[in-house]
Order: structure tokens, then C-alpha cells, then sequence
């Protein structure tokens, strides 16, 4: 039986790609993938054969995959971070399971360092508590859900790990997620916001909520942002968020 | 200067370790790590002095990483999953930070394959959308604070991801949790219960929120619980959590 492996790289660099993923790329014949995380992992990729396309093809990518695989060929599926974290992983279950056929072949998840996590290690430990994982992203969540979960993660005070936090044609859903986490949280909540962690260009600063609208000019798509709880403080240059210990 | 490492060991077995996480074992003198963590990465310890203890003793496992690394040693705490989520990583940035002392030292996170993470690659795509963490442990924050959140969780629509949902001590937080979730989410919701994942005993169980409480003896401290939100559903053996695509 083929296996297709849904794989995560984890973020930019390959430090953080796990023994696993390694292996799960050694033995694809054929790899798909948007082309910027291709390139990020090219030199695993000799003499295999490589599917790449730019953005908004996730479908293409995910039906090439399994026509592959259906023709009882081994190879991978890959997403940056975490496949099965805001990536390709879950529209290709689901396409997978619309029929039965799909059940010829053996699909395996591949686990990867999904952002939030990459973040907070550049940050110190602001996740170290219950936290919350909102992606602003409106054009694949109603508005309104996200600004609900908003309102919920403010009042749960849950530390809260921004995806997609900002776009060049999408401002508006990021100030107001500002305005309602002030709602909730002190205007000197520390925020952290990094952006393309683990790449040449990385970018690392802490801030605060009240001061985080001034810095909307370096926030992108690739920016994750990670807000505080009530008892999250920074201290010799890390953010930290306490819990209780034995 | 010295470097002190906050290592995630990621879950049960190696093949999630990532490239960054045994280069800086590789680079290690010293490996600090709680007993059970420790004889996972046994084969990578050959030559290198090795503190481990067993539970409740995260402060002595801290200063002594501290107190080595003061001296000038490079080293290693290690944590299961990621250190900085429920791990040893936070403890031991507040410890780091209490005193200036510490800044002659270079600490440098390693982030992990955190157990939400392992859990939902063994489950489908449970984790597609926005989602919450929450640990159910009531010994480190309080049992107010956690029946707060997981309302919040509810209203919110979030998946949801439970840490530590049970002990054989403790068992009422995680029958108040299923009536919780029972007033925000319908009864045949789907719920994965992944106990001692990649490790020989790793069990796999995909419920629903309603019979959840009837799986209770087979739930411990090495289980992670992840319960669905309003779309959540389950099809060809794979718990999905739908996305939009473009």
C-alpha cells in the first residue's frame, strides 16, 4: 500500500524539522507543495519529483497529491509549521474522505513546530499557561466568529497566539482586535510579535498592547503575535507568563 | 559565555525530535531533566552528567541547571513535548530572571512537538481551526480560574485541548469539564482521547462528548483530551475540524 504523508517543516529553518519529517521526505517519491516551503526544504528534494504552485491552490495541490498516492505511489504533502495547524492537512482529509476510495491508502500525519510554538521559544515563555490560537483571517472564518472568540479569550484570560494577523488589503479585523483585548487586559499587557522566525529576516520585538496599533507597518502575514494574560510580565528581555510549581 | 538550553524532547518517541533539539543534547555537558524524560533520551546521554529526579522537584531541577550553567558550563532542561508550554522551560526563566546574575548566561529555547500537537496528528485534524489549551490540573491553577475558561471555551466555539485531564486523585474537574462542554456543544460531538502518544503503549480513541465520562478509568496524566467544536466530524476513522479554502 502507498502512504501519503502530511508534513510538517515546522518554521523557516531546518533545526526544527523533526527526524520524522527527514525520513517521511527520504522515502516520498513525489512531493506537493506551496512553492514558497519547496524552496525552503529543496536540498532534501533531489531526485524527486516536486509539485509546486503559488498561493489560493491548496485544492490543486491536495488533488494532485491523492491522484498520486492513488496510483500507489509514496510521497508527501507539505505545510509549513504544523500540517494539521491552519495548513494543507485538514482540506486534504477532508477531500480524502468524500469517497471510499481513498481507503486503499495509508495516510500518515507528520507533526511539525506549528508557529505559535516557534514564536513563543523567540519570546521566552509566554504560552506557559492555558492559551488560545485565533487566526484573523476573514476571508475562511466569518468576521463575526472571530470577533466573538475574541471577546471569549479576553474574558477566559487566556494568553492569546495571533495567526494571519495582518494583511496589506486587511486592517481592520487587527484594530479591532486591539480595541477588544483592551476591553479585557491592561494597556501594559506585554505583546510579543515575531515575524518569519527562524529565517535570515526575522524579526523579534516586545511591546504592549496599548502600543501595538503604532507598529502595524511590521506586521504581515508572516508576523505571529502572541498577547499576554493578566499575569504575563517581561522581565531581563523575556515574556513570561507564570505558573504554580511544586 | 556559557549556554543553557530549554530543550522540548517532544512526545513518547525520537522520531519527533527535531535536528535543533540533538545538536544542542550533542553540545551538552550537563542534561537536567525529570527521571521518566531522561531514560527517553537515554541513548543520546553517552558521557554527560545527567540530574534527574522524580516528580514535584521542578525548583531543584532548575537551580541546579542554573547553578551549572553559572559556572560556565553548556547544558540542557529538558521537557517532554515543548518547554515552554506546561513544561520546566517558564520555571526556569523566573528563576533566571529573579536576580541580574543571570545575564551572564545565553539562554536558548528549543521548541518541541507539544502533546496537542502529537495528540491531533494521531487523531486527523482535529486542531484545523482556532483552538484553546487548557490544562485541568487544579494544583497549579485555580479550579475557579479552569471552570471560567472552559465556559469561555464553550461560547467561544473553540476546539479544545486538554492537558492532564485526570489523576486518580482527581477526578471531579474532569466530570464537571463533560457537563460544561454539554451546555455549549451537542451530545454527539466528536472527542479524541490519545494516551502515551508514540509510545509502545499509545492508545487511540475517538468518542463523543456524551459518552466521554463513561471512558473514565481509561484516562490519566499521559492522556490528552481533544473535544470538537460545532463542525468537528468524524469520517473514515479521522477526526476533522473543517476550514474555509480558497
Amino acid at each position: 500500500m502507498s502512504t501519503l504523508y502530511l508534513l510538517g517543516i515546522g518554521p523557516g529553518s531546518q533545526d526544527h524539522l523533526t527526524a520524522a519529517a527527514k525520513k517521511a521526505l527520504a522515502e516520498s517519491e513525489f512531493v506537493v507543495g506551496y512553492t514558497r516551503y519547496i524552496k525552503q526544504i529543496e536540498n532534501l528534494l533531489n531526485g524527486k519529483e516536486v509539485y509546486a504552485t503559488g498561493m489560493r491552490k491548496e485544492r490543486e495541490r491536495a488533488a494532485h497529491a491523492l491522484e498520486q498516492a492513488r496510483r500507489g505511489r509514496t510521497g508527501s504533502i507539505v505545510s509549513s509549521g504544523d500540517p494539521c495547524i491552519y495548513g494543507a492537512g485538514g482540506l486534504l482529509l477532508e477531500m480524502a474522505t468524500e469517497d471510499d476510495f481513498n481507503l486503499d491508502l495509508k495516510i500518515t500525519i507528520i507533526p511539525g513546530i506549528t508557529a505559535a510554538l516557534s514564536a513563543g521559544s523567540l519570546l521566552g515563555a509566554p504560552l506557559m499557561n492555558d492559551y488560545v490560537s485565533i487566526s484573523l483571517s476573514d476571508l475562511l472564518t466569518d468576521r463575526e466568529t472571530i470577533i466573538n472568540r475574541l471577546h471569549s479569550a479576553g474574558k477566559g484570560d487566556f494568553v492569546l497566539a495571533l495567526y494571519n494577523p495582518r494583511s496589506t488589503k486587511r486592517r481592520e479585523i487587527f484594530l479591532s482586535m486591539i480595541d477588544i483585548m483592551l476591553q479585557y487586559r491592561k494597556a501594559d499587557t506585554p505583546v510579543g510579535v515575531v515575524t518569519s522566525a527562524y529565517r535570515e529576516e526575522q524579526e523579534v520585538i516586545i511591546t504592549s498592547l496599548a502600543r501595538l496599533a503604532e507598529m502595524e507597518e511590521k506586521i504581515s502575514m508572516n508576523s505571529i503575535i502572541i498577547i499576554g494574560n493578566s499575569q504575563t510580565y517581561t522581565k531581563g528581555g523575556y515574556m513570561i507568563t507564570p505558573r504554580g510549581y511544586f
